[in-house]
Protein backbone atom coordinates (compact mmCIF):
# COMPACT_ATOMS: atom_id res chain seq x y z
CA UNK A 1 0.00 0.00 0.00
CA UNK A 2 1.51 3.33 -1.04
CA UNK A 3 1.60 5.74 1.81
CA UNK A 4 -0.57 9.14 1.32
CA UNK A 5 -1.16 10.44 4.53
CA UNK A 6 1.67 12.62 6.70
CA UNK A 7 0.20 13.71 10.43
CA UNK A 8 2.89 15.28 11.84
CA UNK A 9 2.33 17.22 15.29
CA UNK A 10 4.38 18.79 18.06
CA UNK A 11 4.22 18.16 21.84
CA UNK A 12 1.38 20.11 23.69
CA UNK A 13 3.92 21.25 26.41
CA UNK A 14 5.37 23.76 23.59
CA UNK A 15 2.10 25.61 23.34
CA UNK A 16 2.13 26.45 27.79
CA UNK A 17 5.45 27.25 27.10
CA UNK A 18 5.19 29.73 24.55
CA UNK A 19 2.35 31.26 26.66
CA UNK A 20 4.18 31.68 30.05
CA UNK A 21 6.72 34.01 27.84
CA UNK A 22 4.64 37.02 26.62
CA UNK A 23 7.08 39.24 26.08
CA UNK A 24 9.66 39.08 22.96
CA UNK A 25 10.88 42.85 22.65
CA UNK A 26 14.27 42.25 20.76
CA UNK A 27 16.02 40.06 19.00
CA UNK A 28 17.62 38.41 22.50
CA UNK A 29 14.31 38.36 24.38
CA UNK A 30 13.01 36.40 21.40
CA UNK A 31 16.19 34.38 21.25
CA UNK A 32 16.07 33.75 24.96
CA UNK A 33 12.18 31.76 24.37
CA UNK A 34 13.72 29.55 21.65
CA UNK A 35 16.20 28.48 23.53
CA UNK A 36 14.35 27.83 26.93
CA UNK A 37 11.91 25.87 24.34
CA UNK A 38 15.13 23.78 23.26
CA UNK A 39 16.25 23.05 27.21
CA UNK A 40 12.45 22.00 27.61
CA UNK A 41 12.50 20.00 24.66
CA UNK A 42 16.27 18.50 25.65
CA UNK A 43 14.74 18.06 29.12
CA UNK A 44 11.88 15.85 28.02
CA UNK A 45 14.27 14.00 25.70
CA UNK A 46 12.24 14.75 23.35
CA UNK A 47 14.71 14.93 20.19
CA UNK A 48 17.60 16.50 19.11
CA UNK A 49 18.49 19.64 20.71
CA UNK A 50 17.19 22.53 18.51
CA UNK A 51 14.27 24.48 18.56
CA UNK A 52 13.03 27.41 16.19
CA UNK A 53 9.86 30.07 16.39
CA UNK A 54 8.35 32.40 13.83
CA UNK A 55 7.63 35.76 15.00
CA UNK A 56 5.30 38.47 13.92
CA UNK A 57 6.31 41.64 15.30
CA UNK A 58 7.64 39.70 18.50
CA UNK A 59 4.02 37.89 18.98
CA UNK A 60 5.23 34.09 18.07
CA UNK A 61 3.15 33.00 15.47
CA UNK A 62 4.29 29.21 15.35
CA UNK A 63 7.25 26.87 16.70
CA UNK A 64 9.40 24.15 16.18
CA UNK A 65 11.70 21.49 17.79
CA UNK A 66 13.79 18.99 16.43
CA UNK A 67 11.46 15.97 15.63
CA UNK A 68 13.87 13.81 13.69
CA UNK A 69 14.03 10.83 16.31
CA UNK A 70 9.81 10.77 17.59
CA UNK A 71 8.20 11.16 14.31
CA UNK A 72 11.43 8.59 12.54
CA UNK A 73 11.26 11.97 10.26
CA UNK A 74 14.73 12.96 9.32
CA UNK A 75 13.53 16.19 7.62
CA UNK A 76 12.11 17.47 10.97
CA UNK A 77 14.47 20.25 11.54
CA UNK A 78 12.92 22.32 13.97
CA UNK A 79 13.34 25.11 11.33
CA UNK A 80 10.84 23.21 8.58
CA UNK A 81 8.33 22.68 11.44
CA UNK A 82 8.23 26.20 12.41
CA UNK A 83 8.22 27.50 8.99
CA UNK A 84 5.21 24.66 7.45
CA UNK A 85 3.09 25.61 10.69
CA UNK A 86 3.54 29.38 10.49
CA UNK A 87 2.62 28.84 6.71
CA UNK A 88 -0.26 26.92 7.98
CA UNK A 89 -1.50 29.72 10.81
CA UNK A 90 -1.58 32.20 7.92
CA UNK A 91 -3.18 30.13 5.30
CA UNK A 92 -0.06 30.89 2.70
CA UNK A 93 2.85 29.44 1.41
CA UNK A 94 4.57 32.96 1.11
CA UNK A 95 5.80 34.25 4.28
CA UNK A 96 7.05 37.37 2.52
CA UNK A 97 3.57 38.14 1.29
CA UNK A 98 2.90 41.98 1.18
CA UNK A 99 -0.04 41.58 3.10
CA UNK A 100 1.26 39.63 6.35
CA UNK A 101 2.89 41.22 9.39
CA UNK A 102 6.99 40.97 8.58
CA UNK A 103 7.64 37.99 9.92
CA UNK A 104 11.36 36.46 10.91
CA UNK A 105 12.53 33.15 11.87
CA UNK A 106 14.73 32.56 15.26
CA UNK A 107 16.70 29.50 15.85
CA UNK A 108 18.42 28.44 18.30
CA UNK A 109 21.20 27.13 15.50
CA UNK A 110 22.24 28.28 12.27
CA UNK A 111 20.04 27.00 9.79
CA UNK A 112 21.82 23.16 8.34
CA UNK A 113 21.79 23.37 3.97
CA UNK A 114 18.48 22.13 4.13
CA UNK A 115 16.81 24.71 5.71
CA UNK A 116 18.51 27.55 4.41
CA UNK A 117 16.90 26.18 1.30
CA UNK A 118 13.57 25.86 3.28
CA UNK A 119 14.39 29.52 4.38
CA UNK A 120 14.70 30.90 0.78
CA UNK A 121 11.00 29.02 -0.52
CA UNK A 122 9.00 30.28 2.74
CA UNK A 123 9.78 33.85 1.85
CA UNK A 124 10.98 34.87 5.15
CA UNK A 125 13.47 37.66 4.92
CA UNK A 126 15.03 37.68 8.68
CA UNK A 127 16.88 35.04 9.91
CA UNK A 128 18.06 35.18 13.98
CA UNK A 129 20.48 32.06 14.83
CA UNK A 130 22.24 31.44 18.30
CA UNK A 131 25.07 28.82 18.28
CA UNK A 132 27.37 28.60 15.06
CA UNK A 133 28.13 25.76 12.50
CA UNK A 134 31.23 25.34 14.42
CA UNK A 135 29.40 25.03 17.42
CA UNK A 136 26.94 22.38 16.09
CA UNK A 137 29.73 20.06 14.94
CA UNK A 138 31.78 20.71 17.51
CA UNK A 139 28.43 19.01 19.45
CA UNK A 140 28.19 16.62 16.64
CA UNK A 141 25.92 17.64 14.34
CA UNK A 142 26.66 18.39 10.48
CA UNK A 143 25.07 21.31 8.92
CA UNK A 144 25.73 20.14 5.35
CA UNK A 145 26.65 21.88 2.14
CA UNK A 146 26.46 25.37 3.47
CA UNK A 147 29.53 27.51 1.96
CA UNK A 148 29.79 31.34 2.58
CA UNK A 149 28.41 31.97 -1.38
CA UNK A 150 25.26 29.96 0.28
CA UNK A 151 24.50 32.77 2.83
CA UNK A 152 25.25 35.85 0.25
CA UNK A 153 22.83 33.95 -2.43
CA UNK A 154 20.00 34.68 0.33
CA UNK A 155 21.20 37.81 1.55
CA UNK A 156 21.05 38.95 -2.41
CA UNK A 157 17.34 37.84 -1.83
CA UNK A 158 17.14 40.53 0.10
CA UNK A 159 17.01 37.46 3.78
CA UNK A 160 18.82 39.50 6.46
CA UNK A 161 21.10 37.04 8.30
CA UNK A 162 22.01 37.84 12.33
CA UNK A 163 24.45 34.94 13.54
CA UNK A 164 25.73 34.28 17.20
CA UNK A 165 22.42 35.81 19.31
CA UNK A 166 23.27 34.58 22.77
CA UNK A 167 25.65 32.13 21.51
CA UNK A 168 26.77 31.19 24.53
CA UNK A 169 23.44 29.91 25.97
CA UNK A 170 22.63 28.06 22.66
CA UNK A 171 26.02 25.87 23.09
CA UNK A 172 24.93 25.15 26.71
CA UNK A 173 21.85 23.35 25.05
CA UNK A 174 23.84 21.09 23.26
CA UNK A 175 25.87 20.66 26.45
CA UNK A 176 22.89 19.59 28.27
CA UNK A 177 22.36 17.04 25.36
CA UNK A 178 24.78 15.37 25.80
CA UNK A 179 25.21 15.59 29.54
CA UNK A 180 21.96 13.43 29.31
CA UNK A 181 23.17 11.03 26.62
CA UNK A 182 21.92 12.34 23.67
CA UNK A 183 21.65 10.59 20.84
CA UNK A 184 23.53 11.74 17.55
CA UNK A 185 22.18 10.79 14.64
CA UNK B 1 -3.81 29.52 19.31
CA UNK B 2 -0.44 28.00 17.77
CA UNK B 3 -0.54 25.50 15.75
CA UNK B 4 1.32 22.41 16.18
CA UNK B 5 -0.25 19.51 14.18
CA UNK B 6 0.28 19.26 10.21
CA UNK B 7 -1.94 16.78 7.95
CA UNK B 8 -0.32 16.35 5.07
CA UNK B 9 -1.33 14.26 1.64
CA UNK B 10 -1.27 13.33 -1.52
CA UNK B 11 -3.92 13.33 -4.17
CA UNK B 12 -5.75 9.70 -3.92
CA UNK B 13 -4.62 9.33 -7.81
CA UNK B 14 -0.92 8.83 -7.18
CA UNK B 15 -1.78 5.15 -6.10
CA UNK B 16 -3.73 4.57 -9.14
CA UNK B 17 -0.55 5.66 -11.60
CA UNK B 18 1.80 3.84 -9.78
CA UNK B 19 -0.43 0.55 -9.66
CA UNK B 20 -0.80 1.22 -13.56
CA UNK B 21 2.76 0.77 -13.85
CA UNK B 22 4.22 -2.85 -12.88
CA UNK B 23 7.95 -3.02 -13.88
CA UNK B 24 10.88 -0.09 -13.41
CA UNK B 25 13.77 -2.31 -14.46
CA UNK B 26 16.29 0.19 -15.21
CA UNK B 27 16.94 4.38 -14.60
CA UNK B 28 15.38 5.00 -17.72
CA UNK B 29 12.12 2.76 -16.67
CA UNK B 30 12.09 4.61 -13.53
CA UNK B 31 12.20 7.44 -14.69
CA UNK B 32 9.26 7.08 -16.67
CA UNK B 33 7.18 6.19 -14.30
CA UNK B 34 8.27 9.32 -12.43
CA UNK B 35 7.69 11.79 -15.56
CA UNK B 36 3.60 9.74 -15.67
CA UNK B 37 3.40 11.25 -12.45
CA UNK B 38 4.71 14.47 -13.18
CA UNK B 39 2.54 14.50 -16.39
CA UNK B 40 -1.05 13.68 -14.71
CA UNK B 41 -0.23 16.21 -11.79
CA UNK B 42 -0.06 18.67 -14.23
CA UNK B 43 -2.93 17.39 -16.41
CA UNK B 44 -5.13 17.92 -12.94
CA UNK B 45 -3.82 21.00 -12.10
CA UNK B 46 -2.31 19.58 -9.05
CA UNK B 47 0.70 21.93 -8.24
CA UNK B 48 4.08 22.47 -9.76
CA UNK B 49 5.55 20.05 -12.44
CA UNK B 50 7.39 18.14 -10.41
CA UNK B 51 7.42 14.68 -9.19
CA UNK B 52 9.38 11.61 -7.48
CA UNK B 53 9.86 8.53 -6.21
CA UNK B 54 11.29 6.49 -3.43
CA UNK B 55 12.38 2.78 -5.34
CA UNK B 56 13.97 0.11 -3.38
CA UNK B 57 15.01 -2.34 -5.96
CA UNK B 58 12.94 -1.14 -8.80
CA UNK B 59 9.75 -1.24 -6.75
CA UNK B 60 8.08 1.55 -5.90
CA UNK B 61 8.10 2.69 -1.91
CA UNK B 62 6.78 6.02 -2.20
CA UNK B 63 6.35 9.04 -4.42
CA UNK B 64 6.20 12.55 -4.08
CA UNK B 65 4.47 15.67 -6.15
CA UNK B 66 4.79 19.35 -5.85
CA UNK B 67 2.23 19.98 -2.99
CA UNK B 68 3.01 23.96 -2.93
CA UNK B 69 0.49 25.33 -4.04
CA UNK B 70 -2.40 23.22 -2.78
CA UNK B 71 -0.95 22.50 0.69
CA UNK B 72 0.05 26.43 0.98
CA UNK B 73 3.16 24.89 2.00
CA UNK B 74 6.71 26.03 0.40
CA UNK B 75 8.76 23.42 1.83
CA UNK B 76 6.57 20.41 0.21
CA UNK B 77 8.55 19.87 -3.46
CA UNK B 78 8.14 16.30 -4.45
CA UNK B 79 11.12 15.00 -3.39
CA UNK B 80 10.51 15.86 0.19
CA UNK B 81 7.26 14.28 0.17
CA UNK B 82 8.73 11.47 -1.48
CA UNK B 83 11.49 10.99 1.06
CA UNK B 84 9.06 11.78 4.48
CA UNK B 85 6.81 8.89 3.20
CA UNK B 86 9.64 6.68 2.71
CA UNK B 87 10.59 6.83 5.88
CA UNK B 88 7.01 6.26 7.13
CA UNK B 89 6.74 3.09 5.36
CA UNK B 90 9.85 2.15 6.69
CA UNK B 91 9.33 3.49 10.13
CA UNK B 92 12.96 4.88 10.05
CA UNK B 93 14.14 8.49 10.05
CA UNK B 94 17.60 6.41 7.94
CA UNK B 95 16.92 5.42 4.52
CA UNK B 96 20.70 4.17 3.70
CA UNK B 97 19.99 2.00 7.21
CA UNK B 98 21.77 -1.54 6.97
CA UNK B 99 18.57 -3.26 7.24
CA UNK B 100 16.67 -1.93 4.77
CA UNK B 101 16.76 -3.04 0.54
CA UNK B 102 18.72 -0.40 -1.27
CA UNK B 103 17.06 2.38 -1.79
CA UNK B 104 17.33 5.27 -4.24
CA UNK B 105 15.03 8.80 -5.32
CA UNK B 106 14.31 9.18 -8.85
CA UNK B 107 13.26 12.91 -9.25
CA UNK B 108 11.87 14.48 -12.18
CA UNK B 109 14.37 17.70 -11.86
CA UNK B 110 17.37 18.07 -10.53
CA UNK B 111 16.71 18.61 -6.39
CA UNK B 112 17.01 22.48 -5.30
CA UNK B 113 19.27 23.73 -2.43
CA UNK B 114 16.41 22.48 0.07
CA UNK B 115 16.27 18.82 -1.50
CA UNK B 116 19.87 18.60 -1.45
CA UNK B 117 20.11 19.10 2.02
CA UNK B 118 17.11 16.81 2.76
CA UNK B 119 18.52 13.78 0.58
CA UNK B 120 21.77 13.86 2.77
CA UNK B 121 19.35 13.78 5.62
CA UNK B 122 17.51 11.21 4.68
CA UNK B 123 20.66 8.36 3.97
CA UNK B 124 19.77 7.99 0.65
CA UNK B 125 23.02 7.04 -1.24
CA UNK B 126 21.53 7.33 -5.32
CA UNK B 127 19.88 10.16 -6.97
CA UNK B 128 18.32 10.00 -10.10
CA UNK B 129 17.05 13.37 -12.15
CA UNK B 130 15.88 14.16 -15.34
CA UNK B 131 15.89 18.09 -16.24
CA UNK B 132 19.20 20.16 -15.66
CA UNK B 133 19.03 23.64 -13.24
CA UNK B 134 18.97 25.30 -16.45
CA UNK B 135 15.59 23.76 -17.49
CA UNK B 136 14.07 24.36 -14.47
CA UNK B 137 15.31 27.82 -14.73
CA UNK B 138 14.27 28.28 -18.53
CA UNK B 139 11.05 27.04 -17.09
CA UNK B 140 10.43 29.95 -14.54
CA UNK B 141 11.97 27.71 -11.46
CA UNK B 142 14.54 28.91 -8.72
CA UNK B 143 16.61 25.85 -7.37
CA UNK B 144 18.36 27.98 -4.89
CA UNK B 145 22.47 28.09 -3.63
CA UNK B 146 23.40 24.73 -5.49
CA UNK B 147 27.03 24.93 -6.26
CA UNK B 148 29.02 22.27 -7.99
CA UNK B 149 30.98 21.96 -4.28
CA UNK B 150 27.43 20.92 -3.15
CA UNK B 151 27.27 17.61 -5.25
CA UNK B 152 30.60 17.19 -4.17
CA UNK B 153 29.77 17.91 -0.87
CA UNK B 154 26.90 14.86 -1.17
CA UNK B 155 29.17 12.65 -3.41
CA UNK B 156 32.36 12.71 -0.82
CA UNK B 157 29.51 11.37 1.75
CA UNK B 158 28.83 8.40 -0.76
CA UNK B 159 25.90 9.50 -2.51
CA UNK B 160 25.56 8.63 -6.39
CA UNK B 161 24.01 11.66 -8.22
CA UNK B 162 23.01 10.89 -11.69
CA UNK B 163 21.71 13.86 -13.89
CA UNK B 164 19.77 14.21 -17.16
CA UNK B 165 18.12 10.85 -17.52
CA UNK B 166 15.03 11.56 -20.15
CA UNK B 167 16.45 15.09 -19.67
CA UNK B 168 14.13 16.15 -23.24
CA UNK B 169 10.88 13.98 -21.79
CA UNK B 170 11.44 16.03 -18.29
CA UNK B 171 11.51 19.30 -20.46
CA UNK B 172 8.42 18.48 -21.84
CA UNK B 173 6.53 18.37 -18.58
CA UNK B 174 7.72 22.39 -18.00
CA UNK B 175 6.29 22.81 -21.88
CA UNK B 176 2.61 21.38 -20.45
CA UNK B 177 2.82 23.01 -17.30
CA UNK B 178 3.56 26.50 -19.10
CA UNK B 179 1.30 26.04 -21.93
CA UNK B 180 -1.47 25.16 -19.53
CA UNK B 181 -0.91 28.32 -17.91
CA UNK B 182 0.30 26.59 -14.97
CA UNK B 183 1.39 29.32 -11.97
CA UNK B 184 5.32 30.65 -11.28
CA UNK B 185 5.39 31.13 -7.43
Amino acid sequence: MLPIRLDLSLPDWVARHVAAWPEHADDRARMHLVLGLAREHVERDGGGPFAAAVFAEGRVVAVGVNRVLPEQNSLLHAEVLAIMLAEKHFASHNLGAADLPRLELVSSCEPCAMCLGAILWSGLKRVVSGATRADAEQAGFDEGPVFPASHRYLEARGIELVHGVLREEAREVFDLYRARGGRLY
